[in-house]
């Protein structure tokens, strides 16, 4: 029972359970659209001869300045990447900002300045904008919402949805940085200088992966949740299992050490420049290869594959033999990682 | 010279001539659509054999509860009306909230079957989201942004330079009232509890007017900086003049009793339900009829016309006869009016 004195809370934006509970009972009732209900990381739908992709998110990132980037080409890799994730190859941009009042006309134009950079590198225009300020101590610093276009080629289905049983599970490199680099940002933990944000337009890797195999059948860029949530959204919409291994997870050292000594499980911290793609077995090798020759994928690998039975769940198989369930994130992760 | 220690101030998002400079000097230089250039309220393209419309609006209204809306319904409004501007049917929204931990879920519930109503009463249908929560403190309450994609019929080429010597300004009905109503719900006024927001979908209206011309050259709704800003943005778009007749502005005498006595020019006032037409002198009237049918049109009101010489200025002709001229407006306007 729900109560009227109910309040949102940080975890009902963090990607897991309580976010789709908040979704399932909340907005998916008022909101009946078929496209919406498939709740991929972007709407698909015919315009006359053509298929559009379309989507939106707000960034809130804390810090706005991050090693490895910044709020302004987080917002627009992030929205290029949700268009690529469904297959689109993206074309319109708009951008939308709520400016905290006071906050520096020089960050302003540092932003903007990386925002035209970050269009430039995924070949992404922008159309629209729209511009609002708040008083001091109503919003803080700036929040970019970004929406994006982008067409879908014919024959490309992918869709969360779309995963079966003996299907590869491939990422496309190093877990867990984006997260983590924003945490020793923001917590001032001084860990390592080294640990950047991987924060990248994942396009040009889509289209290359594209190229090669028709048989994609899902992609998902495991951003808020992480791996472990976009894993567990996958199972439930595609109602298949799915087995992990480990040892196969791509980190670098320095991440896994900062987990490690942060209790952080690298298969719940956000990233930002990863993509899990889930491809028939036929044709894994050969779009592993060509993920390997595009900068944003030379460190992919197999991490794991679609099981038969055990539907709705993911399963880690553990280095040391074992097996657990990874479950959906509860409770409250890291606040504002993007 | 702009300083490193300049900052964003209230004004910047007010409407008026400071955001047109931050426009003109941060934003464009970074971003050199054609597409974008032409500043309407929706960015026009082809994809394929079809001409679409894409807009995007940030929603930071503050109260989020006023009489005659919320700011769900005036999100989904603003953005229906944003496409319906340039002529489009509107197809498909997408809405991205930003919550400040700790709202109430019985007013997300309300504000999302708001937005729930204003879709069905607009015919649009919401086809992806976004939401994020930060912490207390971080924003006020909820900020709601949309964007939409809409459909521009053949033959229809609505821009803010379209205007022409000789064609006739017509709003579809009295003015200001959003603004005062938020005003006087923001500042607890108490003029009167008849002053309600004007906030309305009109893409109806829209589709009447150009069901029977194809001479509407120009529209645009007169939110944040009203009418005033909307004409002098026309006409230094269609480098134009602009002279308005003060005894022809539609009000109500609750509307222009409460500007008198608060001392604002109900030209500078937002509207949330109202636009701004320019129609060939021949088509006029056909046009103003087909208006006074429509719901949202009946008190439609031919307010002025384009004149020769005098480029990029607006005048007013005042009740005793005298002009002067209506400038952009400066400085603060009422932040967060929508």
């Amino acid at each position: 029972m729900k109560k009227n004195s109910e309040r949102i809370l940080l975890a009902h934006g963090s990607g897991g359970k309580l976010m789709q509970e908040l979704i399932q009972e909340s907005i998916l009732p008022n909101f009946k659209s078929p496209i919406l209900k498939k709740l991929n990381d972007s709407a698909v739908f015919s315009l006359g001869n053509k298929r559009i992709a379309y989507t939106t998110d707000s960034y809130v990132v804390n810090p706005i300045f991050f090693p490895g980037g910044d709020i302004g080409s987080l917002a627009v890799w992030g929205t290029v990447n949700d268009l690529a994730m469904v297959g689109a190859q993206p074309l319109y941009l708009t951008l939308s900002l709520i400016i905290e009042e006071g906050f520096l006309r020089s960050d302003l134009d540092r932003i903007l300045f990386s925002i035209k950079r970050a269009c430039r590198k995924a070949d992404i225009e922008v159309v629209g904008g729209d511009l609002k300020v708040v008083e001091k101590g109503s919003a803080d610093k700036i929040f970019i919402n970004s929406s994006g276009v982008g067409m879908v080629s014919k024959g490309v289905n992918i869709s969360a949805c779309g995963a079966r049983a003996g299907d590869k599970v491939i990422i496309n490199g190093y877990m867990a940085e984006h997260g983590i680099a924003i945490l020793n940002e923001r917590e001032n933990l001084k860990f390592s200088t080294k640990i950047k944000s991987d924060s990248a337009p994942l396009n040009g890797l889509v289209k290359d992966m594209l190229s090669v195999s028709r048989s994609v059948h899902t992609m998902r860029d495991p951003t808020r949740g992480g791996v472990a949530a976009v894993l567990n959204e996958i199972a439930q919409a595609s109602n298949v299992g799915i087995l992990v291994y480990e040892d196969k997870l791509p980190m670098t050292e320095v991440v896994k050490g900062a987990c490690e000594m942060l209790g952080f499980d690298p298969l719940y911290v956000a990233n930002e420049g990863k993509l899990l793609a889930f491809v028939s077995p036929e044709d894994a090798e050969t779009v592993l290869e060509s993920m390997r020759k595009n900068p944003y994928g030379r460190k992919s690998q197999i991490i794991g594959e679609v099981v038969r039975g055990s539907k709705r769940t993911v399963f880690l198989k553990t280095s040391i033999g074992g097996t657990r369930i990874i479950d959906m994130p509860s409770g409250e992760q890291l606040p504002r990682i993007c």
